[in-house]
Parts: C-alpha cells; sequence; structure tokens
C-alpha cells in the first residue's frame, strides 16, 4: 500500500517496506472508536516504530527504490445489487450484445487507426530520407563538382557538416517533443505498456499529446539518423489509440464524443489497449499473429479466448490497412498483398542441415552475451543520466550531441575503411549517390550503404547479399560501432525503438559468423553467410529484449517465411537462457530504473516461503460500514491511497496493539468515496444513529445497511466516478 | 456432485440436478451427530424428496444428460505444512532447477516420439496407397489387357470389386481396433483431449493402448479409403504421447520406467497433454504457430507464459524430426527445409484486391450454413446410431458398409460424370493409370483425380491447378458426394479426422463458386479459382469446427504464406458467427452427446443471474475434521464422488431441516482417503477423545489438529496416493 509522497524502500534483506512519516497519523485514524487515552498511547509507538525503522531506511540501497506514484488500474467488476439488477432486466442481454458489437467494432478501428499512425510515421521517415538524399546531398555534391570528388576530403566536410545539421535539426524537434511536451513519450514505450497491461496506471501513457510527440518525435529521430528503431513507438502509438477510441473521448482536446460509455473503466480499457498494442505490432512488422503473441507474453496477466481473437481481429485490420496505404503511396493501389513496414525479405531457397544446429545454439550463446552486457552497460548509463543529466537543457543538448556523433562516426568510417565493391556483385544495394563516396566509379562503398541506407534496407541487405558483398572489417567495425551508439542512444530523450538497432548489429555480426564458419570448413559447401545474420540479428534482439514466444513469431512473420522457424526458437531460447545468468531483460531493467512496483509472471527466487501475513502491513487505514463524514475527508485529505478496506469493525484489542479488525466487508476506492462526497450522499440527522453524521457504503457483501436502499447507490453514479 | 451409477438429469427449465436413489442414504450419513429420531425425520423427508424429484425427471428431456462417469481432475496443489516445509529445505532451489529441467527434457522427447507416431502413420498410409495402385491395379488392368479399356466396363467391375475388398480389409482392422480394443479410439479424439485439457478425466484416452489402436487405426481407415483425415488422430497421438513419457510408466504394459516421478499428478500431467496436443497439430500440419494456439484455445482455462513457450519447443522439434524423418524416407536425409505433412502448397504469384472481400465474407456465411447443417446431421446421425448400432457386430457392418459404400460411389461418379482433361493442362495432376480410367489416351479423369488421390494432394490440386482443369458439373457432384459421406463416416468406430475431409468438400464448392464468379463477371481478370478454393476450404471447416485463431494460423502455415492470412481470417470469423446461429460446434456437439459434463468458455445465456447457491446442493456427504473409520468406510461404499468437503460440525439445526455445518475447513480427496485407509493411518484407542477410532485430515488451514504431528502426514505419501 503506497503511502504520500515519497517513497517506499524496501531493504534487500527484508521484504517488509518501511514506514514514511505520515504514518503514525493514519494509523491512529483507524482505530476512531478508541479511547483518548489509548489513540495516544498508539500514536507514540507509531511514532517510535516509524524512527526506527526511518534509520533502517537510511541505509537501505536505493536500487531497490518503488515509487508510490504509481497505483493500480481497477480491474474488478462491483457486483453489487444495482449491477445485479440490471442483469435480471429483460432488455439485458440486448445490451449485451450492443456492447459486443461496439468491441468489435473498436477493434476494427482501433486497427484501422493504429495503421494510419504507423504509416504517417514511415511516410514521414521516407521524405526526411528523400530531403537528405535528393535534396541536399544532390545540391551539395553537385556543387562540389565531379572531378574534387575522389581526391580531396575537403567538399566532403561541407557535406558532412550540412548532414550532420540536418540531423541535429530534426532530433531537437523531437527531444524537444518529449522534454517539454510529453517526457512519457521518450524511448520506445514497451516498458510502459508492458507495465499497464500488468495493471500499473502510469501517469500519461495513453494520451492524445503522448502519441502526437511519440509519432511526430520518432518520425524525426528515425530521420535524424539516430540508431534508433520506429517499431517500439508504433506499439505504444498502438496501444493510445486503442485507449483513446476505446474511450471516445481526449483529455489532451478536452473533447468528449459521447460514444462508447460502456467502455470507460479500467478493464475494458486494457483489453483495448491490448488490442491496440497488438496492432501496433501487425502494422510494424506485417505479423499479425506476432502482434496477438506480443500482447500475451508482455500482458500475461490475463488470457481471454474472445478477447484473443478480437486483438488478432485488429491486428490483421492494422496490417490489412497498412498495405492498402502503402500500395496506394507507392501507385499500385488496392494491391492487398503483404508487404509490410520492416519487411526483412523472404529467405528463398536457403537450406539449413541438421550439422548447423550447434553453430545456431552457439550464436544463440553470444547473443546472450552480448545482449547481458548491453543490459548491463544502458542499465549503468542510465542511472548515470539519471544523476548528471536532469535539467531540460542538458538532455536537449545530450541529444544533439548523439545525432551529432552518429552522423561523424558513420562518415569517419566510410574514410577510414576501405571496402569498395563493385556495383553489380550485390544487386540488392540501392544506388544512391552517396553510397559511392570516395569510391571509383562503377564501385560503392559496403560502409556507406550500411550506415546511410534505410536500417530496414541494412538489415535486408545483411542477410540477402551475395556472399562476399561485406568486407569482414567492415562487419566487425560496422557491428561495434551500431552496438555502442544503440547503446548510447536506447534511454536519451527521444522517441527511439530497440528493435531495427539490434536486429542490424546482430545481423553484422552473424555475417560475421558465417563467414569466420566458411573460412574454417571451405571443404563445406551452402554456407550462406545470410542465414547466419538472420541468426546473429535474432540472437541479439533476444539476448536484449529476453522475449521469446512472440519473437519468433515476429521474426518468422517477418521472413514471410517459417523454413528458419526452428533455428530462429532455439536461438532465442538460447539467448534468453544465457542472459538470464546474468540479468534481466532491458525493459524490465528500465522498469526497475523507473521505480514502478510491477509484479512480475515468475515470483522472486526467495520469496517463495513468505507467505502473505509477512509482506502485508497489519495496521491498514480502515474504514467501518459507518463512518462520520469528518474522519472520510480526513483520511482522503492524509493519505494517498486509492482504496480502503472495510471492516467490521474497528476496536481496540485487549491482547494486541493494534486493533480488533472484525471481518473484511469489502474494499472502496478513493474514487468512490470523492463521488459519495461529492454529491453529498450521506445522511445529515442521527435518528437512526448515535453518531450525527452517518456515511453508508456499498458491500459486496449481501448484509443489509441500515437504510437499505441507500446501499450501492453510487453504482448509478459510476461513469462520472470514472472521471476522477 | 455425482452420484452413484446412472446419470444426473438436468431437465430444460430448472438448473437443479434431481436426487438419485441413493441420495436418501447418503445425506442421512452427513449428519452423523444427530439423534437417531432426527435421522428417521430426515430419511423420511428426503425419500419424499427424491421420489417427488422422481417424477419431474420422468419427463425431462433426455438430450439433456450429463453422465456420472465422469469427475474432475485435480489441478491444486495441496500447500500443507509437509510442503511448505519441504520448499525451506536448503537444496529447494536445486530440486525445482532439476524439475524445471526435466519439464524440457520431456517437452524435447514428446516432440520427438509425437513426430515419429505421425511420420509412421504417414509412411503407413503411402505404402498403403503404393499397393493398391502399384499392386491390385497394376495387375487386374494388364490382366485386363489394353485393348479392353475405353469400350467395355466388364473389366472395370473386376477392378473395383478388388479396390473395395481392399479397402473393407483395412477398414475391418481399423474399427475391430477400436470396438475391441479400444472405444476410446474411436473418431477424431479431439472432442475427448479439449475435455481433457479443461479438466475432466476421461477414462483410458491417454494410454497406450488407445496410442496403438490410434495410429494404427487410422492408418488402416485412411489407407482404406474412407473420407477421413488423420491429422485429428494425430493429434490425440500427440496427447498420448505427452501423458506417457511425462509418466514414465504404462498401465497398458505395465511397465514403470521409475523416471519423471515428480510429475506423477493430474497438475503435471495436463500440462505435458497440452504440449503432445501442439507438437501433434505441428506435426500434421507443420504448423508450430497452429499447434500453440490449438492447445491454448482448446484448453482455454489455463494460461501459463513458461507452458507457452515450453508447447511451443515441443511443437517445433516435433515439426523438425517430421521434416528430417521424411527427409530420409524420401532420400534426402538431413535436409530440415520444411515440408509437413499436410502440406497445402505455395500461393506464389496470387494477389487480391479490396472488392473481392465481399465475396470472401459470402463464402464465409455460406460456410457457416454448410457447417451447421452438417453439424446438425451429424448430431441427429449420431443419436440415431447409438440407439439402433449398439451392438459391436452392427458397428463392424456399418464401417465396412461405409467402406464398401465410397469406394463403389467413386467408381460410380467417374463412370456417370464424364469430365476427361488432357493431360498437360494441369500439371500438378499426377498421372497414375487410375486417373484415365475410361479416358482416351493423352487424357486423365478430372473426377478420378479427385477421388483416388491421396486427399492432400486432392486439396492441393484444388487449390493450385490452373483454372479450367475441373468442370462445374464434377465439383457439384464431388462436394456434394464427399460432403454426405463425411457426414456418414464421422462417428463410425474408426479413428477418422475430420479436418481434410471438410477441407477438400470446401475447397470443392469454393473453385465451384469461384468458377461461377468468373462467369458472372467476364470482364474482371486475375480471378482465380484457387484462392476461393482456399476461403471455400477454410470456411467449411470453421462452419464445423468454429475454431478460429488456430484454425488461421494452421491455414496460414500450411499454406507457408501469410498473404492471405486477412480473408482466411474473415471466412472463419464470419463462419463461426453464422454457424453459430444455428447451433455448437461439432466437437462440442459430441462432447454433449458423450454426457461429459464440460464447462466452457462462455456461460450459458440465461445462467448469469444464477448464484452458486442456487446450483450446488445444500445437503452435501460432509466429513468433520474426525471421523470414525466406519463413517469413511461406509461413506467410501456408499457414494462415487471423488472429494469431499471437510467441515467444522455436522450438527442438528433448529432452524432448518438441513444440519448446521459450522465452516468449510478444506477438501478431502476419495484417493487420499484410501491411501490413509490402506496404511492404516488413524489413532485406535480413545483416550483423547470420546471417540472410539479417531481420524485426523489434512487441512489446508493453519488450525491445529489435536496430534499435531499427524497433521498432514500422509503428503509423503503422496506419490503412492497417485495410483489411485
Amino acid at each position: 500500500m503506497a503511502a504520500r509522497g515519497g517513497r517506499i524502500r524496501t531493504s534487500s534483506n527484508s521484504i517488509d517496506p518501511n514506514e514514511d512519516p505520515v504514518a503514525g497519523l493514519e494509523r491512529v485514524m483507524s482505530s476512531s472508536n478508541l479511547q483518548d487515552s489509548a489513540r495516544r498511547r498508539r500514536r507514540r509507538e507509531d511514532e517510535l516504530l516509524f524512527s526506527r525503522q526511518f534509520d533502517d531506511s537510511e541505509r537501505t540501497d536505493s536500487h531497490e527504490a518503488l515509487s508510490a506514484r504509481y497505483e493500480s488500474l481497477n480491474y474488478e467488476v462491483s457486483e453489487n445489487s444495482l449491477y445485479r439488477e440490471a442483469e435480471k432486466k429483460p432488455y439485458h442481454q440486448m445490451t449485451l450484445w450492443r456492447i459486443s458489437r461496439n468491441r468489435w467494432l473498436v477493434c476494427f478501428l482501433i486497427g484501422v487507426f493504429t495503421a494510419l499512425v504507423a504509416a504517417f510515421i514511415d511516410i514521414m521517415v521516407d521524405y526526411s530520407k528523400d530531403i537528405k538524399f535528393n535534396w541536399i546531398l544532390k545540391y551539395l555534391i553537385s556543387k562540389c563538382g565531379e572531378e574534387e570528388r575522389g581526391t580531396t576530403a575537403g567538399c566532403m566536410w561541407t557535406v558532412m557538416i550540412a548532414w550532420i545539421g540536418y540531423n541535429c535539426l530534426l532530433v531537437a524537434i523531437a527531444a524537444m517533443l518529449v522534454i517539454y511536451v510529453a517526457p512519457i513519450a521518450g524511448g520506445s514505450g514497451i516498458p510502459q505498456i508492458k507495465c499497464y497491461l500488468n495493471g500499473i496506471a502510469i501517469p500519461e501513457v495513453v494520451r492524445l499529446k503522448t502519441l502526437i510527440s511519440k509519432a511526430v518525435g520518432v518520425a524525426c529521430s528515425v530521420g535524424g539518423g539516430l540508431c534508433a528503431g520506429k517499431e517500439g513507438p508504433m506499439i505504444h502509438s498502438g496501444a493510445v489509440v486503442g485507449a483513446g477510441i476505446s474511450q471516445g473521448k481526449s483529455y489532451s482536446l478536452g473533447i468528449d464524443f459521447g460514444v462508447f460509455r460502456e467502455f470507460r473503466n479500467d478493464r475494458e480499457r486494457r483489453d483495448f489497449v491490448s488490442a491496440g498494442a497488438a496492432a501496433g505490432v501487425a502494422a510494424a512488422f506485417g505479423a499479425p499473429i506476432g502482434g496477438v503473441l506480443f500482447s500475451l507474453e508482455e500482458g500475461a496477466s490475463f488470457w481471454n479466448q474472445n478477447l484473443t481473437w478480437r486483438m488478432f481481429f485488429s491486428s490483421m485490420i492494422s496490417t490489412f490497412t497498412v498495405n492498402w496505404i502503402l500500395s496506394w503511396f507507392n501507385g499500385r493501389s488496392g494491391w492487398l498483398s503483404w508487404t509490410g513496414l520492416a519487411n526483412f525479405g523472404v529467405f528463398e531457397d536457403k537450406e539449413y542441415n541438421v550439422w548447423e544446429i550447434p553453430l545456431f545454439l552457439l550464436i544463440g550463446v553470444i547473443g546472450g552475451v552480448l545482449g547481458a552486457l548491453f543490459n548491463y552497460l544502458n542499465t549503468r548509463l542510465t542511472e548515470y543520466r539519471k544523476i548528471y543529466v536532469s535539467s531540460k537543457l542538458g538532455r536537449l543538448f545530450e541529444c544533439l550531441l548523439v545525432a551529432a556523433v552518429s552522423g561523424f562516426l558513420g562518415f569517419l568510417t566510410i574514410f577510414a575503411v576501405d571496402d569498395c565493391q563493385p556495383i553489380g556483385v550485390n544487386p540488392t544495394a540501392t544506388s544512391n549517390q552517396i553510397n559511392r563516396m570516395w569510391c571509383k566509379k562503377g564501385e560503392y562503398s559496403a560502409v556507406a550503404s550500411l550506415f546511410f541506407q534505410n536500417p530496414e534496407e541494412s538489415v535486408r541487405s545483411l542477410f540477402h547479399s551475395p556472399i562476399n558483398s561485406f568486407g569482414a572489417t567492415t562487419l566487425i567495425i560496422f557491428s561495434i560501432e551500431y552496438f555502442l551508439l544503440t547503446l548510447w542512444t536506447f534511454g536519451i530523450s527521444v522517441p527511439s525503438g530497440l528493435f531495427i538497432p539490434a536486429l542490424l548489429s546482430g545481423a553484422a555480426w552473424g555475417r560475421l559468423f558465417g563467414i569466420i564458419v566458411e573460412r574454417l570448413f571451405p571443404s563445406i559447401t551452402g554456407i550462406d553467410p545470410g542465414k547466419y545474420a538472420l541468426a546473429g540479428a535474432a540472437a541479439q534482439l533476444g539476448g536484449i529484449v529476453r522475449m521469446t514466444i512472440s519473437l519468433t513469431a515476429i521474426c518468422m512473420e517477418a521472413t514471410k517465411d517459417i523454413t528458419f522457424g526452428l533455428p530462429i526458437m532455439l536461438v532465442l531460447m538460447v539467448a534468453k537462457w544465457v542472459g538470464d545468468i546474468f540479468n534481466e531483460g532491458l525493459y524490465d531493467a528500465h522498469i526497475d530504473l523507473a521505480e514502478v512496483p510491477i509484479l512480475g509472471w515468475n515470483p522472486p527466487k526467495m520469496s517463495r516461503n513468505i507467505l502473505a501475513d509477512r509482506v502485508m502491513r497489519k495496521d491498514v487505514v480502515a474504514l467501518e460500514r459507518r463512518e462520520r463524514v469528518s474522519r472520510i475527508v480526513e483520511i482522503l485529505r492524509s493519505t494517498l491511497h486509492h482504496g480502503f478496506p472495510v471492516v467490521d469493525r474497528i476496536e481496540e484489542s485487549p491482547i494486541e496493539s493494534l486493533p480488533d479488525y472484525g471481518r473484511l466487508k469489502g474494499y472502496i476506492l478513493r474514487s468512490q468515496l470523492f463521488k459519495l462526497l461529492e454529491n453529498r450522499i450521506f445522511v445529515e440527522d442521527g435518528s437512526s444513529s448515535n453518531l450525527p453524521a452517518d456515511f453508508y457504503e456499498c458491500q459486496d457483501d449481501d448484509e443489509k445497511s441500515v437504510i437499505s436502499d441507500s446501499t450501492c447507490f453510487f453504482r448509478g453514479h459510476y461513469e462520472k466516478i470514472e472521471k476522477f
């Protein structure tokens, strides 16, 4: 149970959360029926207890902090008498049917709008690339003159500065959106969605302004040449779309369309958010099944057949709509056959044999180790950043620095590494002018093609290029540089995903692995570095995020092929096992860094023998079934709890120092209390009782209240209550 | 709660199950502490109540019967003090790790052995086809002489009789295996697996003799030319493999390997059965993701991330092993790239456009209506069969009749329908001699190719043959005949699946639909009947079985392509919605016909307002915490209940006619009571109490028993208890 302000620190050797300064007051308030003297005694004891525990908390490790800012979502259906009465009415079946139809309608809309956002992001990135290549570079290069290139580097510096300047401009827009408009839009958004799906109310995570900042921001940061993917933000965008459409209103705009009122509760919204996240994955990777499995794997605390089917529907509609929009954008309107945004190309005519399985397993081990290293370094960096780069300007400056270094490093590498390949060796390489760089005519720079292409295109060329398209040196340098840049980028204040960068550096070292295997066993034919690049990509990503089922499905669907299903699965499994030896997945690490009190799927190892009474507080802020308004107001003022247990009685116990609470009768939410007070739903005369002002609460229990028809009256105001 | 013998009939207008004849006795036994006079009074009342209710039950509809043969599986972990102590031991983490490792090992073995069984079935069917075509037909046709054919039909009758005789021989083997060895092996096995996964103990469903009967039987029934698929039985086989390997012993053989003892409980076995079922789907369709989704959809009452991942592992290993064995069988050893058993071929270069969506929806509607019709007719037929074809010889005769009629009808159709196509029009058609039939040289009979090919090959040729390969008449006649034969075949006493026959008749009318669309809109190009055949196949199957998510995934994986994901999903969704208007899915209908008391995912419509106290009996056979051995023995003798609630007290209540039970303290299983009695774990002297023989039971509750160290002692014997 969270308390006012501050943090609850859990020490590393005890599960009991320590008390906070106002606890003494609260505890005393529980015992309203006790004599004054007893109260004073308890207060003293509580204060003593608190001061002792406060001393303890000074010694605890700040890593273990959990923030009290977060509260749980409310998934419970209050099955009170009003609810049951509504169920008995003759037209109730009709209402249920209408709600069910609306659920499908909303899922359809979620699919369509998620796809629109995803397509918007993709088209924006495309335009940004167009501007960079066709306007800036063409203009500058044509100004430099054809004869200068290849001999002097002077003109190239001009190009580089223009290039970096343009990148910095875009990244600045992305950073300012995150820093000044919606801080929650930073990063990939997957940790936040994971928390939300597991029942934690993260403030502002599903707001319209978050969506806009995220969509525009990620287009800018990817367009600005950062080592960032657009897939994670697309998933977050899908989740926001899901929440927004299902509620039929927007806080950010202050608009209420007055539709879908029946879905205005946490329970229904959670379902639509999961459908939106699935639709986001489906749009990003063209992977509808992967999307459903992603939502199930990340929000694994619920499972519902009908919901899963609706999630699948959203995902399919989303992929369909993306294909429609992009087919229209690319001039083949109405052609719906599959492409997907992150299309990694089909592995045609590629095979693998039994003896290659150990090699794939080895790639899995490497991926697990590298992933664990990535997570360790990124966690340390994020902690450092939290302390030393906390001001808004500082964060903006860091973003610009990353953008500049990313661009500079690319140029530097092209300058340093001489990997010119004749055009024609690799038919998949795009022959942009920039790819030529310092190379002779009829050649192109393999390094430049890796650094300056669209990241998805780079992944594709690492997967499908012929054997000698990339030199070993190029691959080593590129994978290390990209690994480090991704490490630095993930966590700065711009919207940025991790999927594509991780896949890219993994594909690079995977391809290198393939080349090494080929050199070691020259007698064996059929070793194609492309499939090792695929395995490496999966291993690197799996080692970082530690997802399993959904990632396998996504990889299979994104390569539009199930031939490599088994190797991908083995690689991901080994990468997860190896990585889990060292630390947890990056998303979980970032959830911990954000101090979110998430309950994971598996209990912590040592908690197996610990029973609930050892981790729960015994002295709670409880209410009796009839309470004075003054005490309610006092409690609401002095605590931040979102709900209060309602008990039989709060009486001084002769044996223990804690009051005797009797039995638990139910639970009432802060929002419900607010609503009751706001509507003045309480009795002002004291005729039926010895208390001057009575207060009747709703019980899930069948027990009759004194004024029976006021039981659960607030149910009718439920929608208004939701506003709080 | 089930009672001795007989059935509990639920009337259509009341939820309360009626009492059965021994109920009076049982109820009285609950009130062991009451005076004799009160007992007599209660007995009289109970008998009166019973006789009244028995009159009611005479009027109830026999459709609503639930059999008392079935009891629940026990998924609860008894968290008693012995269990908690074991958890606190220092080496407990090690034990957990070992168990976890063994789980993966078992899942690996399940994948391998399921694949072996699937490959065995496939190879047997292949050999049977070889014998039929290459030995019998070749011999007979060569004897008839080349010149006779095409002009006289006389020799063809000899061929037909030999053909039908061979079919009948194989079907007789299949039928005798089912009728005399393992009755549970009949049919597809999916309804039984669905019940098992949802927690109902179906006797013998996961025994070795069931597996052998199923595997050999399905090879014979498919090889014998019945309209039966091998996929459902493969799924059932996988489930048996899952149960068998995880238990490390066999009842049928009486062997106990002494391994995996930690998995000898219903909870663990359920998990492995679901992994086995997933592996079965994966082997049958080459669809590992489809397999996982199948297990989740059918056994939807549990969801566990780790289990899902292990199921996926089993599925992958299974597909991998099948490919390995078949690549070895087909002479390309070690080549692991995907083929799968039920390979429907890749839809290459096929596209669809937005305006085709309504056509797909229409196919979905047709599929839903036809599926509902199929279910209605098959249910009626099965009821009829239960009454009139109940003797063993009668059932055997029916199987032989179906085999003979299936073969005869095929020949008759070929004779009657003149659909000779020049060889070369359809490159996918196999040019077996049998396919020529009455056709001229250089032509083949399209009808014969549909009837006498492997069903999977027929599906493939309906999907991928060029536009004019099949005449409209052929398709109409074939689809009607196959629909009716499938209808008749599903439910006879042979192992037979439904997937491929349903796909086949659906593909036929789907292709016909495509041809009609083409004739109606001759101006539109690009209408390929193949994709409508795919949609029709999905619609027909979806309309019958009403599966959604898993079927979409299976169809996508079996066609090795995700292009048609959206149409398949829409078709399946519409087919399910339309079908659900008329009746329930075929598997659910057969579960009802078998009188299995399954609790579906969705509650029955009108049960929404009904609370537990209206459907539960109030007078239960309960135990106190200390009971006489004599009463325990009496209760075990006179009831068939698998468990008994343990209550505070059983005392006469002054107000109600039922005894006052106090509070529920826990639940003890019949198997646990047996074990306690068997090991004589009870106290024989009466020193600590006024009862001559005391009996201590285990409580999940913390309350201390009189002899505290005997609490939960039976936990140590848990493995032995499992034998019951």
